[in-house]
Protein backbone atom coordinates (compact mmCIF):
# COMPACT_ATOMS: atom_id res chain seq x y z
CA UNK A 1 0.00 0.00 0.00
CA UNK A 2 2.33 2.37 0.88
CA UNK A 3 4.78 1.74 -1.94
CA UNK A 4 1.73 2.29 -4.24
CA UNK A 5 1.47 5.71 -2.79
CA UNK A 6 5.06 5.90 -3.79
CA UNK A 7 4.72 4.89 -6.89
CA UNK A 8 2.29 7.42 -8.11
CA UNK A 9 3.91 9.83 -6.00
CA UNK A 10 6.87 9.14 -7.93
CA UNK A 11 5.09 8.87 -11.40
CA UNK A 12 3.10 11.67 -11.53
CA UNK A 13 5.76 14.34 -10.41
CA UNK A 14 7.70 12.97 -13.23
CA UNK A 15 10.65 12.72 -11.01
CA UNK A 16 11.77 10.15 -8.47
CA UNK A 17 11.12 10.57 -4.94
CA UNK A 18 14.48 10.92 -4.27
CA UNK A 19 15.55 13.07 -6.21
CA UNK A 20 12.60 15.05 -4.82
CA UNK A 21 14.12 15.82 -2.02
CA UNK A 22 18.03 16.50 -3.53
CA UNK A 23 17.15 18.64 -6.49
CA UNK A 24 17.84 22.18 -4.10
CA UNK A 25 19.04 20.16 -0.98
CA UNK A 26 22.37 20.55 -2.94
CA UNK A 27 23.10 22.13 0.62
CA UNK A 28 24.76 18.93 1.75
CA UNK A 29 26.57 18.01 -1.69
CA UNK A 30 28.46 20.79 -3.26
CA UNK A 31 30.30 23.61 -2.04
CA UNK A 32 31.46 25.41 -5.28
CA UNK A 33 31.27 29.01 -5.21
CA UNK A 34 29.45 31.28 -7.41
CA UNK A 35 31.87 33.70 -9.98
CA UNK A 36 32.51 37.36 -9.32
CA UNK A 37 30.69 36.80 -5.85
CA UNK A 38 32.07 34.00 -4.00
CA UNK A 39 28.40 32.58 -2.90
CA UNK A 40 28.12 29.19 -1.86
CA UNK A 41 24.71 27.14 -1.11
CA UNK A 42 23.98 27.87 2.75
CA UNK A 43 23.44 24.35 4.60
CA UNK A 44 19.40 24.39 5.38
CA UNK A 45 18.20 26.93 3.21
CA UNK A 46 15.44 24.79 2.39
CA UNK A 47 14.03 24.85 5.83
CA UNK A 48 13.89 28.93 5.78
CA UNK A 49 10.88 30.31 6.82
CA UNK A 50 8.97 31.41 2.98
CA UNK A 51 8.96 35.51 2.62
CA UNK A 52 6.34 34.80 -0.75
CA UNK A 53 5.69 33.24 -3.95
CA UNK A 54 5.79 34.28 -7.00
CA UNK A 55 5.67 33.37 -10.52
CA UNK A 56 6.88 34.12 -13.86
CA UNK A 57 5.41 33.86 -17.43
CA UNK A 58 6.65 33.01 -20.67
CA UNK A 59 9.62 32.18 -21.65
CA UNK A 60 10.23 31.18 -18.02
CA UNK A 61 6.98 30.12 -17.36
CA UNK A 62 8.38 29.51 -13.53
CA UNK A 63 6.68 29.21 -9.98
CA UNK A 64 9.40 30.54 -7.65
CA UNK A 65 9.40 30.89 -3.68
CA UNK A 66 11.77 32.94 -1.79
CA UNK A 67 12.83 32.19 1.76
CA UNK A 68 15.16 34.00 3.98
CA UNK A 69 17.19 33.42 7.05
CA UNK A 70 16.41 34.38 10.66
CA UNK A 71 18.27 37.83 10.14
CA UNK A 72 16.08 38.28 6.68
CA UNK A 73 12.94 37.26 8.47
CA UNK A 74 13.55 39.64 10.94
CA UNK A 75 14.29 42.54 8.73
CA UNK A 76 10.89 41.79 6.89
CA UNK A 77 8.96 41.74 10.30
CA UNK A 78 10.44 44.79 11.59
CA UNK A 79 10.33 47.00 8.41
CA UNK A 80 14.32 47.39 8.32
CA UNK A 81 16.06 48.85 5.39
CA UNK A 82 18.57 48.66 4.19
CA UNK A 83 18.60 44.95 5.32
CA UNK A 84 21.43 44.40 7.89
CA UNK A 85 24.51 41.96 6.94
CA UNK A 86 24.26 38.30 7.52
CA UNK A 87 20.65 38.55 5.52
CA UNK A 88 20.46 35.48 3.15
CA UNK A 89 17.71 35.32 0.44
CA UNK A 90 16.92 31.95 -1.34
CA UNK A 91 15.06 32.17 -4.10
CA UNK A 92 13.43 28.30 -5.74
CA UNK A 93 12.23 27.90 -8.78
CA UNK A 94 10.40 25.33 -10.61
CA UNK A 95 9.25 24.80 -14.16
CA UNK A 96 5.51 25.49 -13.65
CA UNK A 97 3.14 22.58 -14.69
CA UNK A 98 -1.07 22.05 -14.35
CA UNK A 99 -2.19 19.56 -11.54
CA UNK A 100 -2.91 16.64 -12.50
CA UNK A 101 -5.82 16.22 -10.31
CA UNK A 102 -7.20 19.69 -10.65
CA UNK A 103 -6.96 21.91 -13.38
CA UNK A 104 -7.30 25.34 -12.84
CA UNK A 105 -3.82 24.64 -10.46
CA UNK A 106 -0.68 25.17 -11.12
CA UNK A 107 1.89 23.20 -9.74
CA UNK A 108 6.02 23.03 -9.01
CA UNK A 109 7.45 20.54 -11.71
CA UNK A 110 11.12 20.03 -12.42
CA UNK A 111 13.51 22.40 -10.11
CA UNK A 112 15.86 25.29 -12.23
CA UNK A 113 17.33 26.98 -10.51
CA UNK A 114 18.35 28.06 -7.04
CA UNK A 115 19.50 31.60 -6.18
CA UNK A 116 20.93 33.43 -3.28
CA UNK A 117 21.36 37.08 -2.70
CA UNK A 118 23.89 37.39 0.79
CA UNK A 119 24.42 40.85 2.28
CA UNK A 120 27.85 41.64 3.46
CA UNK A 121 28.32 45.28 3.14
CA UNK A 122 32.00 45.44 3.22
CA UNK A 123 32.71 42.40 1.14
CA UNK A 124 29.81 43.52 -2.01
CA UNK A 125 30.22 47.42 -1.62
CA UNK A 126 30.18 47.69 -4.95
CA UNK A 127 27.12 45.74 -5.70
CA UNK A 128 24.90 47.72 -3.20
CA UNK A 129 26.20 45.46 -0.37
CA UNK A 130 24.46 42.04 -2.05
CA UNK A 131 26.47 38.63 -3.12
CA UNK A 132 25.27 37.25 -5.97
CA UNK A 133 24.67 33.07 -6.54
CA UNK A 134 22.73 31.21 -9.19
CA UNK A 135 22.90 27.76 -9.02
CA UNK A 136 21.91 24.41 -11.13
CA UNK A 137 21.51 21.30 -10.03
CA UNK A 138 24.08 22.67 -7.28
CA UNK A 139 26.44 24.32 -9.76
CA UNK A 140 26.67 27.46 -9.96
CA UNK A 141 26.19 29.07 -12.94
CA UNK A 142 28.76 30.96 -15.48
CA UNK A 143 30.17 34.76 -15.16
CA UNK A 144 28.12 36.15 -17.47
CA UNK A 145 25.17 35.08 -16.50
CA UNK A 146 26.37 36.96 -12.87
CA UNK A 147 27.18 40.08 -14.12
CA UNK A 148 23.16 40.21 -15.03
CA UNK A 149 22.21 39.87 -11.22
CA UNK A 150 23.17 43.43 -9.87
CA UNK A 151 22.38 45.47 -13.38
CA UNK A 152 18.60 44.62 -12.57
CA UNK A 153 18.23 44.68 -9.66
CA UNK A 154 20.24 48.20 -9.41
CA UNK A 155 17.68 49.53 -12.16
CA UNK A 156 15.12 48.15 -10.78
CA UNK A 157 14.49 48.06 -6.92
CA UNK A 158 17.22 50.38 -5.72
CA UNK A 159 15.06 52.23 -3.48
CA UNK A 160 14.02 48.98 -1.54
CA UNK A 161 17.70 47.56 -0.83
CA UNK A 162 17.85 46.03 -4.47
CA UNK A 163 15.25 43.50 -3.05
CA UNK A 164 11.93 42.61 -5.41
CA UNK A 165 10.69 40.68 -3.18
CA UNK A 166 8.15 41.84 -0.51
CA UNK A 167 6.65 39.70 2.61
CA UNK A 168 3.32 37.44 1.39
CA UNK A 169 1.09 39.29 4.31
CA UNK B 1 16.04 57.39 4.68
CA UNK B 2 14.22 54.36 6.18
CA UNK B 3 11.11 56.13 6.62
CA UNK B 4 11.14 56.58 2.98
CA UNK B 5 11.65 53.11 2.29
CA UNK B 6 8.86 52.09 4.25
CA UNK B 7 6.51 54.64 2.72
CA UNK B 8 7.44 52.86 -0.19
CA UNK B 9 6.87 49.51 0.72
CA UNK B 10 4.09 50.01 2.01
CA UNK B 11 2.09 52.85 -0.70
CA UNK B 12 3.09 50.09 -3.70
CA UNK B 13 1.60 46.62 -1.80
CA UNK B 14 -1.47 48.63 -1.30
CA UNK B 15 -1.56 47.66 2.14
CA UNK B 16 -0.03 49.24 5.41
CA UNK B 17 3.06 47.63 6.45
CA UNK B 18 1.90 46.49 10.09
CA UNK B 19 -1.41 44.91 8.01
CA UNK B 20 1.24 42.69 6.08
CA UNK B 21 1.94 41.08 9.10
CA UNK B 22 -1.00 40.27 10.22
CA UNK B 23 -3.43 39.53 7.89
CA UNK B 24 -2.25 35.86 7.94
CA UNK B 25 -0.98 35.74 11.44
CA UNK B 26 -4.22 35.18 13.08
CA UNK B 27 -2.52 32.49 14.85
CA UNK B 28 -2.47 35.12 17.97
CA UNK B 29 -5.31 36.88 17.90
CA UNK B 30 -8.91 34.21 17.08
CA UNK B 31 -9.66 30.87 18.19
CA UNK B 32 -12.57 30.67 16.81
CA UNK B 33 -12.70 27.29 15.03
CA UNK B 34 -14.05 25.88 12.09
CA UNK B 35 -17.62 24.66 11.72
CA UNK B 36 -18.38 20.48 11.79
CA UNK B 37 -14.22 20.01 12.06
CA UNK B 38 -13.49 22.23 15.15
CA UNK B 39 -10.40 23.12 13.58
CA UNK B 40 -8.75 26.46 15.09
CA UNK B 41 -5.80 28.31 13.45
CA UNK B 42 -2.44 26.99 14.66
CA UNK B 43 0.11 29.12 16.21
CA UNK B 44 2.89 29.98 14.44
CA UNK B 45 1.66 28.57 11.06
CA UNK B 46 3.51 30.92 9.53
CA UNK B 47 6.61 30.41 10.14
CA UNK B 48 5.95 26.26 9.33
CA UNK B 49 8.21 25.13 6.33
CA UNK B 50 7.36 25.67 2.78
CA UNK B 51 5.89 22.57 0.97
CA UNK B 52 4.76 23.56 -2.22
CA UNK B 53 3.56 27.03 -3.77
CA UNK B 54 1.20 27.10 -6.50
CA UNK B 55 -0.85 29.20 -8.28
CA UNK B 56 -4.67 28.74 -9.03
CA UNK B 57 -6.28 30.39 -12.30
CA UNK B 58 -9.38 32.01 -12.50
CA UNK B 59 -11.55 32.73 -11.08
CA UNK B 60 -9.62 32.44 -8.01
CA UNK B 61 -6.27 34.12 -9.69
CA UNK B 62 -4.88 33.72 -6.51
CA UNK B 63 -0.86 32.34 -5.84
CA UNK B 64 -0.19 29.85 -2.91
CA UNK B 65 1.85 28.58 -0.57
CA UNK B 66 0.98 25.29 1.49
CA UNK B 67 3.24 24.96 4.31
CA UNK B 68 3.31 21.86 6.89
CA UNK B 69 3.93 21.42 10.58
CA UNK B 70 7.22 19.60 11.85
CA UNK B 71 5.44 16.25 11.45
CA UNK B 72 3.90 17.40 8.36
CA UNK B 73 7.50 17.57 6.65
CA UNK B 74 8.87 14.51 7.86
CA UNK B 75 6.29 12.37 6.09
CA UNK B 76 6.76 14.30 3.38
CA UNK B 77 10.92 13.64 3.50
CA UNK B 78 10.05 10.01 4.54
CA UNK B 79 8.01 9.45 1.76
CA UNK B 80 4.98 8.43 4.41
CA UNK B 81 1.40 7.85 3.42
CA UNK B 82 -1.09 7.97 4.95
CA UNK B 83 0.17 11.04 7.07
CA UNK B 84 0.55 10.42 10.75
CA UNK B 85 -1.76 12.02 13.45
CA UNK B 86 -0.59 15.14 14.47
CA UNK B 87 0.07 16.32 10.65
CA UNK B 88 -1.38 19.65 9.83
CA UNK B 89 -0.67 21.38 6.84
CA UNK B 90 -1.66 25.68 5.82
CA UNK B 91 -2.75 26.88 2.56
CA UNK B 92 -2.18 30.30 2.27
CA UNK B 93 -3.78 32.49 -0.43
CA UNK B 94 -3.15 35.42 -2.11
CA UNK B 95 -4.81 37.34 -4.97
CA UNK B 96 -1.83 37.21 -7.48
CA UNK B 97 -1.38 40.44 -8.66
CA UNK B 98 1.47 41.79 -11.55
CA UNK B 99 5.33 43.06 -9.78
CA UNK B 100 5.37 47.06 -9.99
CA UNK B 101 8.58 46.24 -11.54
CA UNK B 102 9.34 42.71 -13.03
CA UNK B 103 6.32 42.53 -15.60
CA UNK B 104 6.89 38.94 -16.65
CA UNK B 105 6.40 38.40 -12.39
CA UNK B 106 3.26 37.91 -10.96
CA UNK B 107 3.26 38.11 -6.70
CA UNK B 108 1.13 38.26 -3.73
CA UNK B 109 -1.49 40.97 -3.45
CA UNK B 110 -4.08 41.03 -0.49
CA UNK B 111 -4.32 37.90 1.60
CA UNK B 112 -7.61 35.88 0.84
CA UNK B 113 -8.28 32.78 2.72
CA UNK B 114 -6.30 30.86 5.18
CA UNK B 115 -7.04 26.82 5.47
CA UNK B 116 -5.75 24.30 7.49
CA UNK B 117 -5.84 20.43 7.49
CA UNK B 118 -5.31 18.50 10.50
CA UNK B 119 -4.43 14.76 10.62
CA UNK B 120 -6.47 13.19 13.47
CA UNK B 121 -7.40 9.65 12.59
CA UNK B 122 -9.94 8.93 15.50
CA UNK B 123 -11.69 12.69 15.71
CA UNK B 124 -12.02 12.86 11.90
CA UNK B 125 -12.59 9.24 11.27
CA UNK B 126 -15.77 10.07 9.03
CA UNK B 127 -13.77 11.95 6.58
CA UNK B 128 -10.64 9.93 5.66
CA UNK B 129 -9.19 11.08 9.03
CA UNK B 130 -8.88 14.40 8.00
CA UNK B 131 -10.51 18.13 9.84
CA UNK B 132 -10.58 20.93 7.92
CA UNK B 133 -10.87 24.66 8.45
CA UNK B 134 -11.18 27.77 6.04
CA UNK B 135 -10.74 31.30 7.27
CA UNK B 136 -10.82 34.64 6.04
CA UNK B 137 -9.27 37.15 8.25
CA UNK B 138 -8.80 35.09 11.24
CA UNK B 139 -13.03 34.19 10.87
CA UNK B 140 -13.62 31.16 9.62
CA UNK B 141 -16.01 30.48 6.57
CA UNK B 142 -19.57 29.38 6.85
CA UNK B 143 -20.99 25.52 7.06
CA UNK B 144 -21.51 25.20 3.70
CA UNK B 145 -18.18 25.91 2.71
CA UNK B 146 -16.89 23.45 4.40
CA UNK B 147 -19.14 20.62 3.77
CA UNK B 148 -17.42 20.90 0.09
CA UNK B 149 -13.51 20.73 1.27
CA UNK B 150 -13.70 16.73 1.97
CA UNK B 151 -16.05 15.71 -0.86
CA UNK B 152 -13.65 17.40 -3.36
CA UNK B 153 -10.54 15.54 -1.74
CA UNK B 154 -12.10 12.45 -1.61
CA UNK B 155 -13.15 12.51 -5.29
CA UNK B 156 -9.46 13.48 -6.97
CA UNK B 157 -6.25 12.20 -3.58
CA UNK B 158 -8.24 9.65 -2.34
CA UNK B 159 -5.09 7.57 -3.47
CA UNK B 160 -2.75 10.41 -1.49
CA UNK B 161 -4.33 10.54 2.00
CA UNK B 162 -6.92 13.04 0.04
CA UNK B 163 -3.67 15.64 0.35
CA UNK B 164 -3.06 17.50 -2.78
CA UNK B 165 0.30 18.95 -2.64
CA UNK B 166 3.48 17.15 -3.65
CA UNK B 167 6.82 18.13 -2.03
CA UNK B 168 8.67 20.87 -4.51
CA UNK B 169 11.48 19.42 -5.11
Amino acid sequence: MKLTHLAVFAAVTSCALASAFVAHASDTESKVASPIYGVTIPDGYRQWQLIAPAQEAAPLNELRAVLGNAIAVRAYRDGTLPFPDGTVLAKLAWKHVSSPEFEPATIPGAATTVQFMVKDSNKYAATGGWGFGRFVDGKPADEAQHRTCFACHQARVKNRDFVFTRWAP
